[in-house]
């Protein structure tokens, strides 16, 4: 079967950057390419929407039919539409993000790709990575520039809204929030700041409890006010740390 | 001629909402369809996006083609991609917006529009309009949508960077200043709380002089620190006036 236009028109595509947090670094979900182009290539989980699904449904689709992951909140990015960025043809494609837990998210390659995997964001060269950088993972296409863009997005969200909770235990240290900041931000902080900063925003609901069954001294646990967190995820405030 | 794809496509549009200021309110560029669809209606100045340019050439042009406008910086905004938002077949659009100076830009309609012309934000009827609104102009498609997404982003973008100083005279008085952003916000401004804020981001040069030729009693002019305003445009701030 063939469709015919009067005018041509660009292909349409979706990509996702899903970052995914671990104790360890920030990491970002791709998939080793199964199709003709780009062939054997690592890239961001994405394909051709299509007619009868929304640009939402298109991305969340695509994610589940190429590493699995299905749940995830995955937000609008940026449409990218250089002219050659598709070296078969014209595709404009409108990018998606999301920030999860990788141990919510088992990463497993499904249809339409070979393999499937987390990657650490650092390894990945990137138009940010500099002009001499070590060995580094090439993606396919613009993709390198895509993560460069959510990368950036999500370092500006962090500074307006405070980091989702489902990223965490219910309860929890301030080490490890500061912790968690510091794998999403890809940068230490400076602990003063940080804690005077997170208090201030009467974010945090302090407990009686301390921490169990640590060698280091137990610290106090916290746990996120519910009603305050809504607010502040939907007002923004600004939170730089 | 005709051009013929094995799936089926979506065509790729695009759209502008440029924000006008003046001294009476928050206007915002419309055309008068002058095609098939939606003839006769009022909408976002807009088209087809062409296989051998960016999206973002695509914008400048049809803003041009349709409403006279050139030398806009538009700024992509979110890409619009619901089923049924076109009566006649899938159209996804990218939409973009810009804030200028309405006394810059002359609206006219160039080719493919019957009619350009800034209209005032607060007559036309969005999905924020409510549900009893007096008398409101309908825009086609789903660009009342458009248009409110782009009011949106442009209060949460005041609220964190410096409203353009290409917005005002070179010199300025506060009350002029406030005045701005209470036409960009659409609501009033507590005076106190906006100068100590806007004096507060070191944002402003005080000059020695006062303006000329006014009724009331002449108020202090400033201008914008060039410098400090390129960093703040870039980095951002907290700036919830």
């Amino acid at each position: 079967m063939s469709h015919t236009y009067q005018y041509p028109r660009p292909a349409l595509a979706v990509d996702c950057v899903v970052f995914g947090v671990d104790d360890e670094a920030l990491k970002v979900l791709l998939i080793q390419r199964a199709g003709v182009a780009a062939h054997g290539q690592w890239a961001l989980p994405g394909g051709f929407v299509h007619l009868d699904e929304t640009l939402d449904e298109a991305a969340a689709r695509e994610l589940r039919e190429e590493s699995g992951l299905s749940r995830v909140f995955l937000e609008q990015l940026y449409t990218f539409g250089q002219v050659d960025r598709d070296p078969r043809e014209r595709v404009v494609s409108v990018a998606y993000f999301a920030l999860v837990r990788m141990s919510d998210h088992q990463a497993k390659a499904a249809t339409d790709a070979a393999d499937a995997r987390w990657a650490r964001v650092r390894d990945i060269q990137t138009p940010s990575s500099g002009t001499d950088p070590p060995m580094l993972l090439q993606l396919a296409f613009d993709h390198g520039e895509i993560l460069d863009t959510a990368r950036q997005r999500l370092r500006n969200k962090v500074r307006y809204q405070p980091l989702g909770f489902e990223l965490l235990p219910e309860k929890f240290t301030l080490r490890q929030l500061q912790h968690l900041y510091e794998v999403v931000l890809e940068r230490p902080l400076d602990k003063r700041n940080f804690r005077r900063k997170i208090l201030g925003m009467n974010l945090l609901e302090e407990l009686a409890e301390t921490e169990q069954g640590v060698a280091h001294r137990a610290a106090r646990l916290y746990r996120f006010d519910h009603d305050r967190y809504e607010r502040l995820s939907r007002e923004g405030l600004n939170f730089e740390v």
